[in-house]
């Protein structure tokens, strides 16, 4: 017998993956399942995308330059000014396998093995898997669902510094819970990271899904970090192409890019196609996102009311991205999740979760919690809140 | 001022990168530069995978299963089979992001940090990035171009073997050597690794390409340790289109593919598009390797013959892969790369290199070698081996 790495051993799984062969035997069994659990959006990707991927003529599909394509590069430094975040040059970025890929290199780029980076919790579950890649040790500070999951106090960021502190990560608009960080609690971040000298990394892949007037403030727009800041970027969830696997690692300290670059070109290169596939989908008309935003609010009005109205459940309203962290009348996320697959139905239907107890480093935390992605059409979105309702009546783990 | 870790500042930036500048300088100054220094090759991707991308007609470019496409991988198994690797399912193998995933996810799973792995040098450079990435270290175990580059001795990988030697990693046919490892050499390793109950990791992404007869014998086939071998490919080379990022790991290993898909589930999946283009290489037919391989034949022919022509040079005959490592009558191959850039033309034109000494870790090793890729017409290869030998002519570094 030979034996694993313990990375190899304790990388954790995908909080959903243990939910997936219920689902599949759910369907087995001729039962629909409303997949609330995943964050693959059902928009269409931009039509000047698909276009421009049957367009090719390449003779050779070749090696791109390792930060990606100059061209892409720059394009991508134009929409980053329409978008507010000025001054960039096409050498502050690196187009990266996904904003996964941007993540881990920005783990692995500022951080020693056995450092600490600071995360309000929920957060991102991946974030676990590439800091134990980078061997990095996430510290989760405590975002409570009472105030609908804002910045915790910044005594509680500092309680919770140590010597081995290296950075501070955030989720921009949130990915699980929807919030979206006002100017007041980033300025407070940047207090923080300048104080403890710290990196500021913030993954803004859902920048453009932020509701109600409220507007988005870039980490890259915070003054007097400029060199402590790494912001996380992804063309997934903007032009809903998430199957490209392409994002971009974006900062202004050039120590940063350069030692980013040296990964990047141990991996040769960024997918090709993939960038053909965003160079085009950036000159995609304003009606596209206005599309695209449109249907996000309505279909975020339409599963927030409809939760809300179940007893006992709790829905914040998501002020960005098109997540939310739910808190329901249940024992146990993990068990209700299971249950719902392998035990409901209602009218031949029934819903997959995503427990919050994956989002959640500390033991014991989101068991009456659950995430779900409002990336379906509004009628599925009611049915399966429906769905939901009717399976809280008659879930043996209910608890009020 | 804010530190990087030290990954971030030490992790080695390419060989070749430094030589950049001078070969755009060069060019700038109007001269052509023959490219023997890189790996990408001129040949056409298959014709089968290009139509099929512009034939592309999803809605959305959604996530794939974070293995890959099943049938892909269902795909992949017939392929395995018609190359003599038989027994395989499509749970035995994950799609990667390029060979360099694959190598990267070997090594971390298969190792932890602080762990060892032995490697015959010259080695393709860019292992030195992913062990860096995965925490492990690199032992070399020197091998000669005075037998053109054969296994070394069973002696000399067991007198580096430590309590943290975890794995053996070879590269077969070899980048940068162009050797191909007998099946008696092969044994020699499994005996090793079977004695010692190390890893085997092979990186076969140049299977294809083995010249004279000589037959490709992959690890999956050696008997006896099915749990140790894990292999690495990609469809870079084969179909040339290194640019799409899409290779594999493959193991009988059953722990070592469940704890690869975890890291595989961390960033989601591989590039959709990538698959679709490799999903059609695959029926490519037979034609088009038959060209591919007479033209590789034709130009190994060309440029070696050329080379050992040469007052001073020897060039080992290449059994596989497009590769050589060649040892020429220089005091330095990093000074000698430059200055043909920097100082040296002849009738306009000059040629970059690779120099050797990126390929070896032992220090002073590979002074007076250097790594050719023959993957550019027979005319632009007898052209830059015209310029080679005027250069060492003229060039004050020569040794004799």
């Amino acid at each position: 017998m030979i034996h694993l790495s313990d990375k190899g051993v304790y990388l954790p799984p995908s909080p959903i993956r243990k939910l997936v062969p219920f689902a599949e035997a759910a369907k087995a069994r001729g039962i629909k399942v409303y997949h609330l659990n995943i964050g693959q959006p059902d928009i269409e990707t931009p039509r000047e995308a698909i276009e421009a991927v049957r367009h090719i003529d390449d003779k050779v599909f070749e090696y791109t330059h390792s930060a990606g394509i100059e061209s892409l590069r720059r394009k991508m430094v134009k929409y980053y000014a329409s978008v507010g975040i000025e001054g960039l040059t096409h050498e502050d970025l690196l187009m990266t396998v996904g904003g996964s890929e941007a993540i881990f290199m920005a783990m692995t780029v500022c951080m020693n093995p056995g450092d600490e980076v600071l995360v309000p919790e929920p957060y991102y579950a991946n974030y676990n898997g590439f800091a134990m890649e980078a061997g990095v040790n996430i510290k989760p500070i405590f975002s409570t669902i009472d105030n609908d999951f804002a910045l915790p106090p910044m005594k509680e960021f500092e309680r919770h510094i140590t010597p081995r502190t290296r950075a501070i990560l955030i989720c921009n608009p949130n990915n699980p819970t929807g919030y979206l960080y006002s100017r007041a609690e980033l300025e407070l971040l940047r207090d923080i990271v300048k104080r403890h000298n710290l990196f500021l990394m913030c993954d803004e892949v859902y920048r453009e899904f932020c509701y109600d007037g409220h507007k988005h403030l870039s980490v890259m727009n915070l003054d007097g970090i400029e060199e402590n800041v790494v912001m996380i970027d992804s063309m997934s969830k903007r032009y809903s192409m998430c199957g490209i696997r392409l994002g971009a690692l974006v900062s202004r300290n050039k120590e940063v890019i350069a030692a980013a670059l040296n990964m990047a070109q141990a991996r040769l290169s960024p997918p090709y196609l993939a960038q053909v596939a965003a160079e085009a989908a950036l000159d995609a008309p304003a009606s596209y996102f206005e599309n695209v935003y449109n249907e996000y609010i309505a279909r975020r009005n339409c599963i927030v009311e409809a939760l809300n109205k179940i007893e006992g459940v709790y829905c914040p309203l998501p002020k960005g991205a098109f997540y939310a962290t739910v808190k329901l009348p249940i024992d146990d996320s993990d068990r209700f999740s299971q249950w719902l697959l392998e035990e409901f139905s209602y009218e031949g239907q029934t819903v997959m979760l995503a427990p919050a107890t994956g989002f959640y480093a500390t033991m014991s935390l989101g068991q009456d919690q659950v995430r779900i992605a409002y990336v379906l059409k509004k009628e599925d979105l009611l049915a399966a809140a429906k769905c939901l309702e009717e399976a809280l009546k008659v879930y043996p783990g209910r608890t009020i």
